[in-house]
């Protein structure tokens, strides 16, 4: 990783990335660094120096040409491509996801798996819920995808590994239970108790601030 | 905030802490700064430089005893005392929250609300659901809670609002709709665009490792 792209910045890009597909889907070429810092919880300098690490856009006064920085933050982010989404689970929490979708992004699901008979055959939105024993010859050939694991507890290693059998080089846990991933494969969690955790610490220590 | 206490060292905290709670749970006196590592997806090096920073616990061979460790770190979060959670919104995702609770950590719901006639009146485990008009009166005299936003899209706001009027401090939004809230306001998003954007952009940066 560029030493520039941190975590953090790159979170924010992501951020500004969303914030962007707004207003060009509400017809505004022009944004000001003000106006992208608002809804991401940061300043219009962080925004500037941000962006400024990527490339020259923006005039000040002017602003930034919304479509010329979406595309330049999606490469930078890779998501000019999105991989598809590959969901194991259709549980309550897997159908939801399959069923509304990413807001503000454009990842489509390509296949949905679980193992209990009662849920294989039965249709998430468009897309049609598969027994995970056929996840392999599902999956074989395509191997930039992301999984997103949303079993029930107890299951999200066995979830995991059967991803990685298919050549599975990322995944998302919708589910805080650990699991473990060769060196290289990506893994994160959607991570509800470490922000509850976040927004405690800050609670607790009003007083400092 | 103190300088060690970055962000990324205090998210670590929180997956430890609960880490701790699990092995505490199956009867285990001792942990190794290995061990942690493992789940958090950090090197045991990285344990003990977090861990020092607060404190001198652990022996060199033997490891952390897990109870005085877990009272440490949930000092610091601030979470040995968690304050409640109030919701906003009980759809779909707001019902999976107040059913299954928050895995791995003591945080309880103190009340949930909604402004949906057919909703207000029905039972969520063991709350019962209230009408919006009520927060005020419900919450009034309890200003330590996280209030969390689970609305239908478009509501993000409004629901935030009525959270700040009754002396909210801190708000997590299970949507991704941006939302303002007044400085000194804790605000976060269960993130799940940004968390796969993430991944992208390491799926999309693989040859340059």
């Amino acid at each position: 990783m560029n030493p520039a792209e941190s975590e953090t910045v790159l979170r924010r890009l992501s951020h500004y990335a969303r914030c962007l597909r707004r207003v060009i889907g509400i017809g505004q070429n022009l944004v000001t660094s003000e106006y992208l810092a608002g809804p991401c919880g940061t300043t219009a300098a962080s925004v500037r120096k941000d962006l400024s690490i990527f490339g020259e856009f923006g005039k000040r006064g002017t602003g930034y040409d919304t479509r010329e920085l979406l595309s330049a933050i999606e490469k930078v982010l890779g998501i000019h491509d999105p991989p598809h989404l590959v969901l194991v689970g259709a549980g309550r929490m897997g159908r939801i996801l399959a069923e509304d979708g990413i807001p503000g992004s454009f990842y489509s699901f390509l296949a949905v798996f679980d193992n209990d008979r009662d849920i294989v055959g039965t249709d998430l939105g468009e897309i049609r819920v598969r027994h995970t024993s056929e996840m392999k010859v599902v999956l074989t050939g395509n191997n930039r995808f992301i999984g997103i694991v949303a079993v029930t507890p107890g299951s999200a290693q066995e979830a995991s590994d059967l991803l990685l059998a298919c050549g599975c080089k990322s995944i998302l846990c919708y589910n805080m239970e650990p699991v473990s991933v060769p060196e290289g494969v990506g893994l994160r969690y959607v991570d509800m108790p470490t922000e509850l955790d976040m927004l405690c610490h800050s609670l607790s220590h009003e007083n400092d601030r």
